[in-house]
């Protein structure tokens, strides 16, 4: 089956990019998704490269409770309000059979307390830091946890947005306030270098307004990149938290001083929403594109055969050519890694199906291998993220193919991160009226005008165009000027844009 | 503070090394552990080794949702009987705030039907699977998942018993009964060699009885391994489930000959109480011990000056050395992983409190830095396993340490597994009687015994003596009998023990 062109639907390519490359599907349990082997195989790679990362920056990893007491939610004001309308609420702890009828809840076994299902987790990890943070000796406290959470949204997108998700959260605590938020800016950081140089997808930096940061916190920063449709997709956040989880859970430390003191707190997370964005950023109309360094298969090799005699001789090549590939030496660049090389050995399927399918795979490399290549002792290289001839290298040595391959895949990325922000940056617009904003608003990509601050302008925008101010990057001109819409004096200039 | 020796009071020496070597702790939320950085380092060494095998055998990892449909559990009667009395049930999926009480469940969202909390997946992943099994060619699904589940324990202990754990789960599905019973076979062998090459604790394979399977299972083989006090605890199950949950959610393919057929499934799993299992194999009065093949740190060093003037170039020669081990050649047994050492530096500590905090923490190797020891360009090697001076070696050369070590680890490795495996043998009796049966019971060990196969005989001696059969052994001897109870013929012996 074909997908969708993005210029037919560009929502319905989203949805058949992840139906057709097997990356996920929606579940019997409403807005929870399947994540599917092929899907799966790609979070982990992305997974094992943040770990990675955030181990080189001093954290560990560690798990809290699934579940958290309904009164824990209570007593940070912000998360209350921030999550209590999208929760997933355990009552009982039992079910009985009920002959011939199936099973149903069991009355007797109610809750004292309702649990709900973790959001996000600063309350239960802020209540288990009291008892871990008695001295400046225990700071700082450098903690990650890969989980599953649960928001329960009402209109839901496989990746996007969904009801359960997976993610890493990181929850650190702090002895002062400069370091604490040295580390909202330096796991930024890590998620800007995750974006940029592993999934090949261009970010802007900064932090939020007022009226988009986290419930509980006193600043949000975070990576915003653009999707091919021009809107804006959140892809990471890190949140300084000040001392309000800390006061909210009675966390006090003794400073090196003597003082009793409230611990400072930072959280920051990315999650499965990474993959939605990384589709939108690379896929075309003839399906997934993955960049090599999160790629968890590099190369395919593609028999070419007609005759029976012909088959032994080429697969016996493509194996062996696999083999090469392999034993390649490893690079730092792939983490260490071998490079990954499958030969596509179904019989029921001709090349030519085969093409499209590891097109819509998004493999980077296919390498073609029949007899004539063979006359030659050589092959054909494909690159996925240029179709057609011109991506097609023809004459390749065999014994030569893995140095090519090799060199080849950081020039697949590189060239991959280029196109992604070629894209974003011709797609940046200035506004310097509401009238302007408004019309550029009806185009796809991002605008930059200027804000007076508040929360009513930012509102009012929303309510009358559907943008937000989607980030005050770090890098922005130095540009005072006048909101565009009060007249009132502003910095400079923000993004705005509609978004996922 | 010294941890509770096992002789003294074997249960609290288990807590006391789970507290004391920071591995866990209980929660706010009653039954929930909280695993705690190092606890949650050895678990991801487990599963990495187990994901490469997994791997290796041909299994891909995939994720399905937190929640199960409450109608799905009765469509598989075995499981609803098995699972419906410990179930955490979510019935509504929204908060609201009362200003000024905190947070209350919004009676407006009470789900249609209610979910639960995953105890275990067959019955969400069967029901996935319909869609993705039409023909022969389809199979075999070979998927893997590593998960959270929940099953509401009233008695929990940590790692051993909890009402979250975290595990992995497996689900096959085959074209013919005799593939899914060999996968059923080939999955305990790799949990027996995981738990034997890795762990260091020896098993005994075989099937379960009857009364011991897994709710849906047709039957349950398993790894039993034998704790200090010489109680037995399932360490990991591998069900052969027939086509019960193929016909519970109706899944049917094209076989190659055209008829239509139920596909054959299987399901194993090992979870976080395999922790649990580790420390009561290996530990001792002085704290946790880590076989080097799943240790996350596996050489401390530990600086010894006492003079000001001393310190540099001890601190120096420990740095050197730290440097020497980590660039030693990576082992294929290490999983081509570099063997992992850190510094000690702490200055606020002594070397003598140092050894201790690293004995219990159950580092393989310790090495002992001092001035005296750096005239000599020396340094001692202190083995975890074999405590004082006897597991001492003196005066190694710091430039030969790193071949030393390497070749110590899997030294330590092999004499952990052997001084398990005699402890389990040497606690392995024979019983003749149902008279003597009852007084062996009362020994720890594990007892050979004859048993009719009925149910009846085996509730009788549960009810009895608390003992339950384990395992019938694979290699058990050839040595048919009557059954101690009833007299009636039995085809050999099984392990009887009383179990966690
Ligand atoms: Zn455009
Ligand atoms: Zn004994």
């Amino acid at each position: 089956m074909p997908i969708t062109t993005r210029a037919e639907d560009y929502s319905k390519w989203y949805q058949s990019i992840v139906d057709q490359a097997g990356l996920a599907e929606n579940s019997a349990v409403r807005g929870c998704m399947v994540i599917k082997p092929t899907g799966y195989a790609l979070w982990e790679k992305m997974r094992d490269a943040l770990d990675r990362m955030f181990k080189e920056t001093g954290h560990v990893n560690a798990y809290f409770p699934l579940f958290i007491p309904k009164s824990f939610l209570a007593k940070e004001e912000q998360m209350a309000e921030g999550f209590a309308k999208e929760c997933a609420v355990v009552t009982h702890y039992r079910l009985k059979a009920i002959p011939g009828q199936g099973v149903a809840v069991d009355p007797d076994a109610k809750l004292e307390e309702e649990l709900i299902v973790r959001p996000t987790s600063e309350t239960i990890i802020w209540n288990t830091y009291k008892s871990w943070i008695q001295s400046y000796r225990d700071l700082p406290l450098l903690i990650n946890q890969w989980a599953n959470v649960v928001r329960w949204e009402m209109r839901t997108r496989l990746f996007l947005r969904t009801a359960e998700f997976l993610w890493q959260e990181g929850h650190t605590a702090h002895a002062t306030q400069a370091e604490a938020e040295a580390e909202t800016r330096q796991m930024l950081e890590v998620y800007r270098k995750f974006a940029e140089d592993y999934m090949a997808m261009p970010v802007m930096t900064g932090p939020k307004s007022e009226g988009q940061k986290f419930p509980g916190a006193i600043y949000t920063l975070c990576i915003e990149a653009m999707m091919q449709d021009g809107k804006a997709l959140q892809a990471g956040t890190s949140h300084f938290l000040g001392q309000n989880f800390a006061k909210a859970f009675d966390v006090q430390f003794q400073s090196e001083t003597g003082s009793r003191e409230y611990a400072w707190a930072t959280s920051w997370g990315v999650s499965t929403r990474l993959i939605g964005g990384l589709i939108m950023t690379h896929s075309d109309d003839k399906g997934l594109v993955i960049p090599p360094r999160i790629a968890p298969l590099h190369v395919v090799i593609v028999p070419i055969y007609r005759k029976d005699e012909e088959k032994a001789s080429v697969y016996a090549a493509c194996h062996q050519l696999a083999a090469s590939i392999r034993e390649y030496p490893r690079m730092p660049w792939l983490s260490y890694e071998a490079i990954s090389v499958k030969v596509d050995d179904r019989e029921q399927y001709q090349p030519g199906y085969k093409f499209n399918d590891w097109e819509l795979k998004g493999v980077p490399i296919r390498i073609e291998l029949g007899p004539k290549d063979l006359e030659k002792s050589a092959c054909v290289i494909a690159r996925r993220d240029v179709p057609g001839k011109e991506g097609k290298q023809f004459g390749i040595p065999l014994s030569g193919a893995a140095e090519v391959i090799a060199k080849l895949l950081p020039e697949i990325q590189q060239s991959l991160f280029d196109r992604a922000k070629a894209f974003r940056d011709s797609h940046l617009r200035t506004a310097n009226s509401y009238d302007e904003f408004k019309e550029l608003i009806e185009q796809p990509g991002f605008i930059w005008a200027h804000w007076d601050g508040t929360a009513e302008t930012e509102t009012k925008i929303q309510e009358e165009t559907k943008a937000t101010i989607r980030c005050i990057p770090f890098d922005r001109p130095d540009e005072p000027g006048v909101c565009m819409i009060s007249g009132k004096p502003s910095a400079g200039r923000v993004i705005f844009a509609r978004s996922y």
